[in-house]
């Protein structure tokens, strides 16, 4: 094995530069600056003797021409809006490090990772088989609306066959990526092991309302959807800390109310709410608790709350002969420096998980901070995660 | 007196065609529906011997010829997005009618009472000089963001003067208007003798967190923007009832989340609030009851909460003279079926109170609807109205 650290800087800050924005980048699944990035990876994997192919839903995949057993490590491309430049990135680059290094590695940039598109997962999950064409005729983007076949369409991939994981080929999936959070920073860590990674349930709650003027509509009279959904979301704010579990989340990222005017009562709030925790068990529990409050809400309020399930992901454990030959390598080139920990946030891994052994490992994020153009790793740290993933994908190959 | 109301319904009819949407009508400032809605009235001033006048705010006046004292009698013309063929048109019209029944009255359109643009009533505003050119540079489309300025370009009104109310010329000014609420629905009357126009006081409350992941992000690390105005929109709807008058009204009609998007925790939440009362003494104390709030949600929360008074307009109690005629002109025209009543919506005449005795009359809106395409009202009581109102304005006038 014959690791390349300082050229897998480079291509970290080579990659950096398409679509950059302020010190992140802003490379929206599809647009021109997501797709000059997959052919960027392309020109990279055939340099170094990789069979690269770009699929119908925008996967890159470069194929080891060697004998197996293989590994698959990958990550994606395409960035949220005006977002940073390793959430994602850091896998691909680091997959095609090892692949460099001459390890029978099979690198991929799974498409869509962060949703962009319907629920996201795009490239994860038609690798797996679980992406219907139904389903990609009804997608659009969610901030433009624009139809995931038209922009397949334009970014010059319709028609292309889509690909599926080969039976037989993989020994295992293997992902690096930043922390998206503060507990190595504030363990003074530089690595993670990663243990699982958490489920999600995401959920749209809507409530209907009567859209009045705000001046002579009495405070009896009202049906205000935007109180409606204040109220139910005090009353999760109040009762989930009852029913969590040590490590859960619960998220409220999107209000919308109509017509959002100041001089209007709002007619209809709609709220995207998700939770997160690493055992399906909590998950249900926490399922029950929404379900009720929702329940009460309806006896309660003037405003039909109506609960409907956006996404689901079920927990996904890692590998333990993967996350063994990790922590053997850690405990060498990190001693002291690392731990176990779940992945909070949910990765293509999760996917693939469904049909191979999976194993990821963290660096930390400074300041935790993500899904912001600030966001940022020490170098140093990106080497040493580089080093332990090497180390680690070479003793798991054996 | 020489009242024509066959031709006042005619003239609600064909007005409401400007713009139509579905039943209602959307006219938005300085549209072209609005523009065209201006000229219109201009050629039906014209037609009746009043001399038409269009100003650099948009103002459309049209003044009696003949000797005074005068009556000014309007409303606006533009309206809320998808919304009411009623709501401002019908004092506009109903001022018309009362020109072309031979009383001395000037007709006004006042522009944007709907504040497509600011904080609104721009047109009232710069009636009685309380519209500085400082404002109308800094103020925007607040859908779209067009600078006034060039919303008035596009119209063909820049440059033009903007007209002042003339000293000395009128006794008082009328409003009819729809009363956007249900009292007189619910109470089966049919006329509304309005006693004053509620104050409002409006605030833009803004909390700065931190945009973080969702998953990566442990509930004790956050500092989520949306959670900490959620909570304090919990205090308002629990400490208000026990501060508030026997007709406060109070709303949160927008809330801004950024960036509103699912897996993302809100790193900035915007809410604009109002309360609305006819007592100052009330709003006096519940603006303590809010700045009390913030303080304690700065107290307790992690993401400081700013509050910032948006717009301030004082109660404006209605002329106990005109009062009484409109009373009187009830009393035989609708006996019965009236009553003194507050306006809990604000109107151009709040601010026309501050040069000039005003007086309003309220006709009932269907469901208490307003700001949407279904408002309506009843053709007898809109007849009802109109009659009224000119019997009341010939009495006053004496």
């Amino acid at each position: 094995m014959n690791l390349d650290t300082d050229r897998f800087l480079q291509d970290l800050d080579t990659l950096r530069r398409i679509g950059a924005y302020k010190t992140g980048v802003h490379r929206p699944t599809y647009s021109p600056e997501d797709m000059e990035s997959r052919r960027w990876l392309m020109q990279r994997m055939a340099e170094i003797g990789l069979e690269p192919t770009i699929d119908g839903i925008g996967n890159v995949l470069g194929r080891h021409r060697g004998p197996g057993p293989h590994l698959l490590a990958g990550s994606h491309l395409e960035t949220q809006n005006h977002a940073g430049w390793l959430d994602g990135a850091l896998g691909v680059v680091g997959g095609l490090a090892l692949a460099r290094a001459g390890l029978p590695v099979d690198v991929c940039a799974y498409a869509d990772e962060e949703a962009h598109f319907g629920s996201g997962f795009l490239g994860s999950r038609s690798l797996i088989g679980a992406l219907s064409e139904e389903e990609i005729d009804a997608s659009r983007n969610r901030f433009d609306g624009t139809p995931l076949r038209d922009a397949l369409a334009a970014a010059g991939l319709a028609g292309l066959p889509r690909l599926s994981l080969e039976e037989g080929r993989y020994k295992g999936a293997l992902e690096m990526h930043i922390e998206q959070g503060t507990q190595l920073e504030n363990g003074g860590l530089r690595i993670g092991v990663v243990t699982g990674i958490v489920g999600v349930r995401q959920w749209l709650i809507a409530f209907e309302g009567r859209q009045d003027h705000t001046g002579g509509t009495t405070m009896a009279e009202r049906r205000d959807a935007g109180v409606a959904a204040m109220r139910l979301l005090h009353a999760i704010d109040t009762e989930f800390p009852r029913q969590c579990g040590e490590r859960t989340t619960w998220t409220t990222g999107r209000i919308v109310l109509e017509p959002n005017a100041p001089h209007i009562i709002p007619g209809r709030a709609e709220v995207t709410f998700q939770f997160r925790d690493i055992s399906t068990e909590v998950m249900d529990r926490l399922e029950a608790t929404l379900r009720a409050l929702v329940r009460e809400s309806n006896r309660r309020d003037r405003c039909p709350a109506t609960l409907t399930p956006l996404s689901r992901a079920e927990p996904a454990p890692c590998d333990p002969a993967m996350m063994r030959a990790l922590t053997e390598a850690a405990e060498d080139l990190a001693p002291g420096a690392f731990q176990p920990m779940p992945s909070g946030a949910i990765h293509d891994s999760q996917h693939i998980a469904r049909k191979l052994p999976v194993a990821m490992l963290f660096v930390p994020s400074k300041g935790g901070i993500s899904h912001h153009w600030t966001e940022d790793t020490d170098r140093d740290d990106l080497v040493l995660g580089m080093k332990v993933l090497a180390e680690g994908a070479r003793r798991f190959l054996g």
